[in-house]
């Protein structure tokens, strides 16, 4: 993964990190539940991003070269991972 | 909220904290990209899990009392919250 | 529920019959497979928009009635199937 | 596709049509709206299902083929598409 790619990635988890200590606030403090919902839903947006990220980068470097090595045992590797990946999706 | 579901919410939240922290080590070390999306999978999980148990006291609590009280504005006003949470789950 | 609130559900339930017969038509004739995807989708979000149109009236309704008849057994049930539902929201 | 798959997955789409006219019965007889709400989750998921039996074709096809076919330009096309895919899915 490129270096740039991978800041904003840990940079973006960093945040994630801080945002979810500040909802275990929110829940000690006793601010309204839908309130703490609502910052949760939040938190899973930006990891979402983070995800759809990753998988950019996934896309254009492992894919791409599991697919051009004509190995069907690779290819079919990472294009299993890949559907996995779609049928996981929206059940956090 | 009942100290031992706060208690039950805060170390789940800390837990999830942990488990970011452990995604940022696995993308500053180069980690298969699959296996970073996939535990990014499981911490949306384990956030959608403490957003069930907030909003189980929130109907046991406020949305309870609220419909009890026979205030319409306050009715409308915790379920339109209700149904907003509905709409928006699913999208992280 | 109020009759033009069925009326209005039971119109996009047909739609939504009608726009999977059109991905239907599609699969047959060979469209590009990213646009039935696209096309999924789509059906998927008016089935939600369908089901906060339900839940809306549950919420005002049934929800409303067992809160109030101060039967806790009711209460339980009402709350715990409401949030089985939101459980199983997303995992669609 | 191959015409197996094909069959397979007009087959699901019909099945998903009847499913729905199933709920515009049940709603038009006022069963009650959690059991509503319930067959629709199910119809949702039954389309998630399809969605993943079209894009496990897509990528052994299209997606294949443009990345073998040193097109930088279908390969970005094919890829972004597959992104979008991704953060579209769970919206529903």
């Amino acid at each position: 993964m490129g270096a740039d790619r991978k800041q904003d990635i840990i940079r973006r988890l960093r945040s994630v990190e801080g945002h979810v200590r500040g909802v275990e606030r929110m829940v000690e403090e006793d601010v309204y539940c839908v309130e703490v919902v609502n910052q949760i839903l939040a938190v899973q947006r930006a990891l979402k991003k983070v995800s759809a990220l990753v998988l950019d980068r996934h896309l254009h470097s492992c894919v791409t070269h599991a697919i051009r090595a004509s190995d069907e045992a690779a290819r079919e590797r990472v294009l299993g991972e890949l559907l996995e990946i779609f049928e996981a999706t929206g059940r956090g």
